[in-house]
């Protein structure tokens, strides 16, 4: 299988991140794509090249331009604001019920207007390695889309819970909606996103949420405990032209393989049923039982029967990473599933 | 005048404060009573005086059931989840556009679901503190309620960002309110509200958009570079039958006495055209020119001046504490507003 990565991602590396009431060494980090690597290397999964540079026309028709405006000049009116020595910008505050939806013109205002939660900082160069995940994203979707059976983009940072209007959770830019956006321009008639990073794909469920032609279906840690919080309901099914093109399958803390292979099982036979001319997969290790900020209990081994179900839909594959932030076992996790995917795909 | 004060105010006073990407030592703390008693006591400017306690029934016309059951445990389901030893409980996460209104079980989602913002931290104290402050506004209404031409009610923590299901801003229980609701409970038809915090009252705009019997009228920092940021704009007139009895003067940075007087005489035209049986000031000095987190332009003496306007409209008086930061001169500042209203009220 090959891998498209690049060395970009580096750019984004906050030093520190507000977890709860404190801030903590990033669980978001790069040393995540460092196992990955190193994992892949062992194993000769495959190549591991780097990405082309694509331009933004994809991203726009995912993304709305004040966000995109917002996230490109963030930091340089951040820190024009702030001072150069500020530290990495995390929004204050935020609308809630009843308040306004007018962007404001302070730099403040404007992160309060744009970010959905505060873990999520913004340095001097995360723009650039923003805009590199999604290059990673596109050449890997382009292989795809070019006739390999699939491709691995090693996304960093992350995107899922990306928004058309809102960054967060780690995430700028949703890689996986871009890739997806991408199958539908280059043709595919219907696209499946299937995510199964433990956060609910809130960003990549909102984007697609009134369309028919990507269907997005989640397994994640139930909303009532988990992050984002109030999205990942399974009685959300889409709305409008999109309404039963919408799937999620929360799962409560403790949820091991058994019940795990059981909403996967489902997932798997919506998507077959949809009938897809292209998958792509939301690849999310934070379902491991040793994750240190996730609650589900998959182990090592059960990411090889995650690969194994998903190559049975026998599509055109793309796997775009998010999540997954125990770090030692993160590279054998992902290429387990990979490998798990590969060994039945044929 | 009398001065209504609890010393339980204390209570409330994390170390530290989430400010811009960073934590800062807290703008709002207890120093800041300190300074306005010190000053109280060298001008004998009055008594000082203890709340009484009074139940939670005003609280509750005001505040929803979900919010105060949630402020009253939160440190508790806080620690039980993250330990004795946590840091002072912040959220990390909101629910932005499109997502759901649903409170999650998980205490990490309570915060999520009733804060709006991240610099409002909840201590194994705080509840004591922020019961102590509508003690205090309670107090000193009922003071006026039974004749007394006017009262102090020295608050805090503050209360005016404080909306029926949120709390932030520094603020919890929203005072000032709970205060109006008193008079209104008590008989009075008609009750103006002006706020001259820096920072817009959302929460008491918010509390009472649809009501006609409760106006509010505020004079602060626009919008559009200024906390709470969604909220405040002068087209924000009230709604159904609070339609017209909501008014906003929102001011630019730099605003010296001369605008903000001018602004301060229409706000005032406008309760005078009201005609309320009392009158509640949220009383921020945080428009001072040297005040740390704000940027109107006032001078020490423009306070005497902005008391004497109030003291024109010749109604019972209750004045409650909202915000104010620089802590050197909020005594001699909140004194000489008070002091003004004194001279003229007679």
């Amino acid at each position: 299988m090959i891998t498209i990565a690049s060395v970009d991602h580096r750019l984004h590396a906050p030093k520190s991140e507000l977890a709860f009431g404190e801030f903590v060494p990033p669980y978001e980090n790069p040393r995540r794509v460092d196992s990955i690597l190193s994992r892949i290397a062992e194993t000769k999964l495959g190549p591991v090249l780097p990405p082309e540079r694509f331009g933004p026309e994809l991203i726009r028709r995912v993304h709305s331009a004040p966000l995109l405006t917002f996230l490109e000049t963030a930091w340089n009116q951040w820190s024009a604001h702030f001072g150069k020595d500020a530290p990495p910008a995390l929004p204050l505050s935020w609308p809630v019920g009843g308040m306004r939806h007018i962007e404001p013109e302070g730099i403040a205002g404007k992160f309060a207007f744009f970010a959905l939660d505060a873990s999520t900082a913004i340095t001097p160069t995360s723009w650039a390695a923003v805009r590199s995940a999604v290059d990673v994203a596109l050449t890997a979707q382009k292989r795809v889309a070019d006739g390999e059976r699939t491709a691995f983009a090693l996304c960093r940072p992350p995107g899922h819970h990306a928004t058309a209007d809102n960054y967060g959770g780690y995430c700028f830019i949703n890689n996986a909606a871009v890739a997806a956006e991408a199958f539908r321009q280059g043709g595919a008639r219907r696209v499946a996103i299937l995510d199964v990073d433990y956060h609910h794909g809130n960003g990549t469920q909102a984007i697609f949420y009134r369309r028919p032609d990507v269907m997005f279906v989640s397994l994640h840690g139930a909303p009532e405990t988990t992050y984002p919080y109030f999205a990942g309901y399974a009685d959300e099914a889409g709305e409008g032209p999109g309404e039963g093109f919408n799937a999620n399958y929360p799962l409560r803390h403790g949820t091991k393989w058994d019940a795990y292979g059981a909403a996967l099982g489902h997932a798997i036979q919506r998507i077959e049923n949809y009938g897809p001319d292209a998958l792509v997969i939301s690849l999310g290790l934070d379902t491991f039982e040793k994750d240190p900020i996730s609650y589900l209990k998959l182990r090592s081994e059960d990411y090889i029967r995650i690969g194994e179900a998903i190559a049975r839909l026998r599509r055109p594959t793309l796997f775009v990473m998010e999540g997954g932030y125990a770090i030692e076992e993160l590279g054998l996790n992902t290429v387990n599933l990979l490998q798990g995917f590969e060994a039945k795909a044929g």
